[in-house]
C-alpha cells in the first residue's frame, strides 16, 4: 500500500493535471468565428511554437552534454550518485512540459477571449482565467508528482536535487532566453513604431508586432512558469533535505502534504472567480485569493496539529511565508500602481525630459527595495525562532503554497494582453474595446503581483538551498572573518552583477538590430505605412529568436561554471559566503530592477490618462524613453536574477558531497 | 626621548604639512593679471566657501550632538571610553581642516593657472598640479599625525576609532553633501543651457554656470579629500588595531612607517613632475606614480626586513595593494576611457537614442564590476596568505601609501576644469584655450583614476574595519547559517540601494528646482540670452546649497542608525553579517555608478570629436541624456558608497564593546 503522503500528493497532483487537461479541453472546444482574429492568432502560434522548438532543441543539447558530464563524474566520483543525471532529465522534461503545454494553451486562449468579449465582460473574463489557471495546474501539479514520486523510488533525497537542477536548467533558458525575446521585439517595435514613424502600439503596420505578440507568451507564459516551476520544486526540496536528516518520514514529508492543499485550494478558489463585476474584478480576484489563503491556512494548521502531535510551531513557520505574500503584493501595489504617489512622482519628473525621467525611476526602484527585504528578513527571522532552519524552509513552503492560483493569474496577463492587441490590430472598436481593455489593466496589476511572487518565491528559495547546502557540506560554522568567505561573498555579488551586464547588453543587441530591420521594411517595402502592404512578420521573430538564443550562451554559462570554480578552488566555506553574497545583492537587485521598470511603465500610462499634457507632448516622450529602458530592467535582467539565485544554490548542492 | 616610530612620523607629516603651506604661500604670491578672470573667481570663491560655511556649521551641530550622545554613553556605560568623543571631534575637526584649506587652494590656483597658460604650458601644468597636491599633502599630513599623536598619548587603540569616527562623518557630509550639490548645479545648468537653449557649457549666459563651477570644487576637492583623509585614517586604525593586540610596540606601528614613506615619496615624484611635455603630459604623470611606486616598494621591503627581523611577509601583503592601485587604475582606463572599445560601443548605441544608449552604458557599468572584484579579491587572499588578517590590513596599507600623489592629481581635476571654464567665460580663445583644454582633459582621466582609486581604498578600508570588527567583538566564528546573520547580510546589501536611492532622489529634485530657477530667469529677465544684462548666479548657487543640506540628512540618519540597530536588536553576529552583506553590494555597486556615468561622459566627448554625426545630431542629444544621468551615478551616488562602507565600518567598531 502506498503511504499516506504519497496517497495525498498523488491525488492533488493528478486533480491538478486531470483538471488542467479538462479546462484545456474545455477551452479548445469553443470556436474562434472572427476570421481576421483566427489569422493574426495562427502568426502567433506559428512564432511561438517555432521560438519554443528551437529554444527546447537548444535546451535539450545542452542538458544530454551536461548528462553525460555528470555520468562521467557519476562512474569517477565516488560521491556523486549515478541517479542524479536522470532526475536531472526528468526535472527538464517536466518543467519544459509545463511550460509548452502552458504556452500553447494560452496562445489559443486569447484568440477566443476576444470573441467573448463580444458577448459578455465575464465570459472573456473566466475564459482568460481559465488559460492561464493550465498553465499554474501544470506546474505545480507536476513540480509536485516529479519530487514526490522520485523520493519514493530512490528514498534518497541528495538524488531528487537532480531534479532541482533539471528545472533550474530550463528557468534559465525559459526566464532568460525568453525574456531577452519578449524584449528585442518590444522595444524595437516601440522606438521605430511609437517613437518615429507615431503609428499607435499593436499596429499591424508595425513588421515587429507579432515578434511582440509572441514574446508576451514565450516571455511572460513559458519563461514565467519555468521560473516559478523552478522556485516551487527547489524548495520543496530543500525543505524535505533539511527535514530528511532530522525526522521520520510521515513527518518530513509534511511540505509535500502542504503543497497538495495548495493546489486543491486554488481549484475551490477558481470557482469563487466565476463570478465578476465588470465594474471591479479586482474584488473577484482578491476574493479568489483570500478564499485560497484561508482554505490553505485553516488546513495547515490542522494537518500540522495531526502530523506534530499538538505541537503548532511548523504552522507559524508557514503561516510567516503565507503573510510575507500578502505584504509583498501590498507592496509592489504601493511602489508600482499610478494609483501611489512614487509613480505620479516619476510622471511629474519625465516634464524635464527623460534623463531625470530615468533618475527618479531608479530613484524610486532601489528605494522600493528596503521593505520586502525587510519584511523576508522578518519572516525567515520569526519563522527560524519556531523551528529553526526546517522553519525557514517551512516559511518558503508556505510562500509557494499559493503559487498555482498566483502562475494563473499571471499567465492571465498575456493572454489578455494579447487578445487586446488582436482587437487592435483588427480594428476592433467601442465597448469590446473597453472591455478588452479593462482586462488588460487588471493583467498589468495580477502581472506586477506575480513579478514580486517570483522574486520572493526565488529568494526564499535560495535561503532554502543555502541552508541546505550548509547541512549537506557539513560545514556548522563559518569563519566568516576567514578572507576566502569574503572573497566568496563579493564575488556572489559581483555575478549578480555581471550577469545583469549579459542581459541588458543581449537585449539593447537584439533591440538594435530590431530597429535597422523595422527601418529598413519601412524604407524599402514601399506601402506598409499606408496599410496597403503586408510587413515581413517573419524576419522580425528570426531576429528576436537569434537574440534570444545568442544572448543566452553567457549567462548560462557564467551561471553554471562559476560556482564550480569557487566550490572546488575556494573550498566549501567560500561557496557558502558565494551563496550568501549572491542572495543578498540579487535580491534587491531584482527587486530594483522589477520595480523602477513597472513604474516607469505606469508614470507612463499615467500620463496617457491626460496627465501633465498626455499623449504627444515632450513629456510623454519622455516617459516613453523611461518605459523603453524599463523593459528589460523588469522582463528581462530583473525576473533573470531569480534563476541565479537558486540555479548556483542547486549547484551547490548537488556538488556538495564532492567538497567534503 | 620620542620612540622611534613617532619621530619618523612626526618628520613625515610635519614635512607635508610645511611643504603644504610653502605650495600654498607660493600659489598666492602669484598675481593674477586678467581682472575679468579675477572677477568670475571671486564669485566662485564666495560661493564655494559660502557653501562650505553652511556646511561645516550644519555638522558641527551635527558633531556636537553626537559628541555629547557619546559623552553621555561614556558615562553610563562601562566598556565606553571617555575620550573616544573627544578623538572623535579631532578626527572631524582634522578632516574638515584638509578639506577646507585643499579647497581654498585650489580655487585660488585656478584663476592663476589660466594666467600661467597664456605663459608657457608648463607654468600652467606646474601650477596646478602643485595646487592639487597641496590637498593631497594636507589629508594625509593630518591623517598621519592624528593617528600617531593620538596614539601616542592614549595607548589605546580603541580610543583612536573614534578619530576614524569622526573622518567619516566629515566625509559623510563632504562627500554626500558635495556630490548633491555638484550635481544639481551640473545637471540644471546642462539641461536648460545645452539642450533647451543651445548655448554652450560654461558660457556665461547660463544663470546655473557658477554654481557648477563652484560644485567642482566643493564636490570634487573638498568633498573627494574628505573621502580619501577616511579611507586612509581608517586603514591605518584599523591595521593598528589589529596590529596592536598581537605585537610589541616597534613592530605594529609599521603601518605608520609605510604611511610616512608614501608622504616623503610623494615629494619626491612631485619633483620628477616640473618637466613635462605638451605633447605628452601623460608620461609627465606615469613617471611621478612610476617613482614614487618604485621608492615606496624599495623602502618597504628594506623596512620590512629591519622591522620583522629579515622575514619579508609584510612586505609582500603591502605589495599586493601596490599592484592593486596599478591593475585598478589600468581597468577603469579600459572601461571609462573613449580610446577603447567600451566606451566607442555605447557611442555607437546612442544612434538608436537615449533609450539604448543609457541601456548600453548601463550593461558596461555592470560588466565592468567583475575584474576589480576579482583583483581585489586576489589581493586579499594572497596577502591574508602572507600574514593572516594583519595581512590583509596591510594590503590596505600599501593601497593608500600613494594616496598623497593621486589626491593631489586628483584635485588638480577641478583647477584644470574651472580654468577651462574661466576661459570659456572670458571669451579666452586660441592656443591659451587649447592649451587649458589638453590640461583640461588630462585632468578628467587623473579624476577617473582617482575614483577607482577611492572606491578600491573604501573597499579595502571596510574588510580591514570588517576584520578589526571580528577580531574586536571576539566573534572568532560566526555560524553563517544563522539566521541573523542572514538577514544582516541582506539588510546590509539592501542598505547600498536604499542609500543610493535618497541620494538620487535629492540630486533630481534639486535639479528639477534648478531647472525651474533657470527656465525662469531665462523668460522673466529680458536680455539675459542676448548677454546684455548678467544673470543672477546667487539664486542658483542658493539651490544647489539647500538641496545639499537637505539631501544629506537621510543618508546621514540611515547610515548611521541602522547599523546601531541591527547591532542591538540582531546582536553582534548579525552585525558582522551585515557589514559583509553591505561590502559585497556597495562595492560593485559603486563601480558599477562610477563606470558607468564616466562611460557616458566619455562616449559624448568622443562623438563632440565628430563621430557618428558629432554635434547637433539626434545622436549627440541621445548621448547628452546618458552624461546627464550618469552625473550623479559617478559624482554622487557611486562615491558616497565609499563612505558608506567605512561609516558603517567604524561605528561597528565603535560599539564592538558593547555588544560583548
Amino acid at each position: 500500500m502506498l503511504p499516506l503522503w504519497l496517497t495525498i500528493s498523488l491525488t492533488a497532483s493528478l486533480t491538478a493535471l486531470a483538471s488542467a487537461i479538462l479546462l484545456s479541453i474545455k477551452i479548445l472546444k469553443t470556436e474562434v468565428k472572427d476570421t481576421r482574429i483566427l489569422e493574426i492568432s495562427a502568426i502567433i502560434k506559428e512564432g511561438a511554437t517555432a521560438f519554443l522548438k528551437r529554444q527546447y532543441k537548444a535546451i535539450m543539447i545542452f542538458a544530454i552534454t551536461l548528462f553525460v558530464i555528470m555520468q562521467l563524474a557519476a562512474f569517477t566520483l565516488e560521491n556523486f550518485d549515478y541517479r542524479i543525471p536522470i532526475t536531472f532529465l526528468l526535472g527538464a522534461a517536466f518543467s519544459g512540459l509545463a511550460g509548452f503545454i502552458g504556452m500553447e494553451v494560452a496562445i489559443r486562449t486569447n484568440c477566443r477571449s476576444v470573441d467573448a468579449a463580444k458577448e459578455r465582460f465575464e465570459r472573456a473574463f473566466s475564459i482568460a482565467i481559465e488559460g492561464g489557471l493550465v498553465t499554474g495546474l501544470f506546474v505545480t501539479g507536476l513540480g509536485l508528482l516529479g519530487v514526490s514520486l522520485l523520493y519514493y523510488f530512490t528514498t534518497n533525497m541528495n538524488v531528487v536535487v537532480g531534479f532541482g537542477f533539471g528545472t533550474a536548467l530550463i528557468a534559465l533558458f525559459g526566464r532568460v532566453g525568453g525574456g531577452i525575446y519578449t524584449k528585442a521585439a518590444d522595444i524595437g517595435a516601440d522606438l521605430v513604431g511609437k517613437v518615429e514613424a507615431k503609428i499607435p502600439e499593436d499596429d499591424p503596420r508595425n513588421p515587429a508586432v507579432i515578434a511582440d505578440q509572441v514574446g508576451d507568451n514565450v516571455g511572460d507564459v513559458a519563461g514565467m512558469a519555468a521560473d516559478i516551476f523552478e522556485s516551487y520544486a527547489c524548495t520543496l526540496i530543500a525543505a524535505l533535505l533539511i527535514g530528511w536528516k532530522i525526522m521520520s518520514e510521515d513527518k518530513f514529508m509534511f511540505p509535500v502534504i502542504i503543497q497538495s492543499i495548495g493546489i486543491l485550494a486554488s481549484l475551490i478558489a477558481l470557482a469563487f472567480m466565476y463570478r465578476v463585476e465588470e465594474e471591479n474584478p479586482f474584488k473577484t480576484i482578491n476574493s479568489g485569493f483570500l478564499s485560497a489563503g484561508i482554505i490553505i491556512a485553516a488546513f495547515s494548521a490542522f494537518l500540522t496539529w495531526v502530523t506534530f502531535g499538538g505541537d503548532l510551531s511548523p504552522f507559524f513557520s508557514l503561516l510567516m511565508g503565507l503573510l510575507a505574500i500578502i505584504l509583498l503584493a501590498a507592496l509592489t501595489q504601493y511602489y508600482t500602481s499610478n494609483r501611489f504617489s512614487p509613480v505620479r512622482e516619476v510622471a511629474r519628473a519625465s516634464q524635464t525630459g527623460p534623463a531625470i525621467n530615468f533618475l527618479a525611476g531608479m530613484a524610486l526602484g532601489l528605494e522600493s527595495t528596503a521593505l520586502p527585504v525587510i519584511v523576508v528578513c522578518a519572516a525567515i527571522l520569526i519563522a527560524f525562532s519556531f523551528g529553526s532552519l526546517y522553519g525557514v524552509a517551512l516559511a518558503a513552503i508556505g510562500f509557494l503554497s499559493i503559487a498555482p492560483l498566483i502562475v494563473g493569474l499571471d499567465a492571465y496577463g498575456p493572454i489578455v494582453d494579447n487578445a487586446s492587441g488582436m482587437a487592435e490590430m483588427t480594428g476592433i472598436r467601442g465597448k469590446v474595446r473597453r472591455r478588452l481593455e479593462e482586462l488588460d489593466s487588471v493583467g498589468n496589476t495580477t502581472k506586477a503581483i506575480c513579478k514580486s511572487f517570483a522574486i520572493g518565491a526565488a529568494a526564499l528559495a535560495a535561503i532554502a538551498l543555502f541552508a541546505a547546502y550548509i547541512e549537506e557540506a557539513e560545514i556548522g560554522t563559518i569563519n566568516i572573518a576567514n578572507p576566502s568567505v569574503i572573497a566568496g561573498a563579493l564575488m556572489g555579488a559581483m555575478l549578480a552583477f555581471i550577469f545583469c551586464s549579459t542581459l541588458l547588453r543581449a537585449v539593447s543587441n537584439g533591440a538594435f538590430k530590431m530597429v535597422e530591420e523595422v527601418r529598413r521594411q519601412f524604407r524599402e517595402i514601399k506601402g506598409i505605412l499606408e496599410g496597403k502592404v503586408k510587413p515581413d512578420y517573419e524576419n522580425c521573430i528570426a531576429i528576436s529568436t537569434k537574440a534570444a538564443l545568442e544572448g543566452l550562451i553567457l549567462p548560462g554559462i557564467l551561471s553554471i561554471v562559476i560556482p564550480i570554480i569557487i566550490g572546488f578552488s575556494l573550498k566549501k566555506e567560500a561557496l557558502g559566503g558565494f551563496l550568501l553574497g549572491n542572495v543578498a545583492a540579487s535580491f534587491p537587485l531584482a527587486l530594483f530592477l522589477a520595480h523602477s521598470g513597472t513604474a516607469w511603465d505606469n508614470a507612463k500610462k499615467y500620463i496617457e490618462t491626460g496627465h501633465y499634457g498626455g499623449k504627444g507632448t515632450e513629456t510623454h516622450a519622455a516617459a516613453v524613453m523611461g518605459d523603453t529602458v524599463g523593459d528589460p530592467f523588469k522582463d528581462t535582467a530583473g525576473p533573470s536574477l531569480n534563476i541565479l539565485m537558486d540555479i548556483i544554490g542547486t549547484i551547490a548542492l548537488l556538488i556538495a558531497p564532492l567538497l567534503l
